[in-house]
């Protein structure tokens, strides 16, 4: 994702903490006193600027939604969006995806999902990919034994690597998809680039992992 | 695959017992007797024509290799080309894969390969595909612990169909493959249906699974 410096984001952020929590290692094993409800928890990782965690909360009113998002100047759009358009389901959280555990206790989390994050191609980034056996062990502790994990990419070579990296690690794999806008599943919710891409009319991947 | 009748094959085939076993039973756990050696036991399902079984055993004189086809007129061109260039080290079967469990004793095999079977597209053959949960766990039974299953296909559904199966029974995925032919993959060794997919420029899908 191409970063643009935006000073004003910083201010902004901190003048919404309905939006943007700005204690989460507060609410660690209590997100549902957050938002007054013992609903499922739902988290992607790497939100971006936080289109498909707003639609999400948006058509699953019965969920709770939470983005994680390091950057100022990305996740600042997810702020607007949730400033014009208030979703008392979802909040933004601007910190470092290595951090998870710190923010979410063991068995929070009902789904995760990694959208479109950066492939890093080279070899010795392999650790910086959302899908590295180092990620994955963070993921496991913050699911429930009944959680999921559902990822989807247009990388191919992410893929291929997220598909072999979740299954050794030991979770089992579903409703694999090579093709998803071919394909017959329901209820899709397309992120930014996901839209861009399916217009170039690319592939996009994904896949369902539980444990 | 078409078929075409061959009311010569069924000759050939039994008047060739050193190139396909007649009492495949007979040999259940004493494979190794009839090599003569204690090599490692490749077997591919559904061997077709039998191109890849003889590069395969050309490729690894240190290795065994079984091909099982249960059609005359499809193994019949197998037995032709192990008439031109006979190979000590691989045998071919005359056999339903359905049936593998009799003539393979458990732990005995130490890789099976899929290699383009027929995808049963409708939902209601699932159960002819060779990665169904049926077929899984006759290969676990025959399979060594440290045995390995290696299969390819061109069909996207399949592939979609065995990842999610293969991963779902309880092996572990490897070297994941959405294009083999771009890929780094070594020693690849291509069947008849690979290499005209290929020249059409089609991709090819791979991947290996262990336990």
């Amino acid at each position: 994702m191409r970063l643009r410096n935006k000073p004003w984001a910083e201010r902004v952020i901190v003048e919404n903490p309905q939006i943007v929590e700005p204690e989460p290692r507060k609410w660690r094993g209590k997100w549902n006193e957050i938002f007054g409800n013992n609903h499922p928890i739902h988290v992607e990782v790497g939100t971006g600027k936080g289109r498909f965690v707003t639609r999400l909360g948006e058509a699953h009113p019965e969920w709770n939604v939470i983005g994680v998002e390091k950057y100022d100047s990305v996740i600042i759009t997810g702020v607007e969006r949730l400033q014009e358009n208030p979703q008392q389901n979802v909040r933004l959280l601007k910190e470092d995806v290595t951090e998870l555990t710190e923010f979410f206790a063991p068995n929070e989390i009902d789904r995760l999902y990694i959208n479109f994050t950066d492939p890093w191609p080279k070899n010795r980034h392999a650790k910086r990919r959302l899908t590295h056996e180092g990620y994955l062990k963070q993921y496991k502790e913050v699911l429930k034994e009944t959680g999921e994990i559902h990822m989807k990419t247009d990388n191919q070579g992410l893929f291929e690597y997220s598909l072999e990296s979740l299954s050794q690690f030991g979770f089992k794999l579903k409703n694999i998809c090579l093709d998803l806008h071919k394909s017959d599943i329901q209820g899709n919710i397309m992120t930014e680039y996901e839209e861009r891409y399916n217009k170039r009319g690319m592939k996009i991947y994904r896949v369902e992992a539980h444990l």
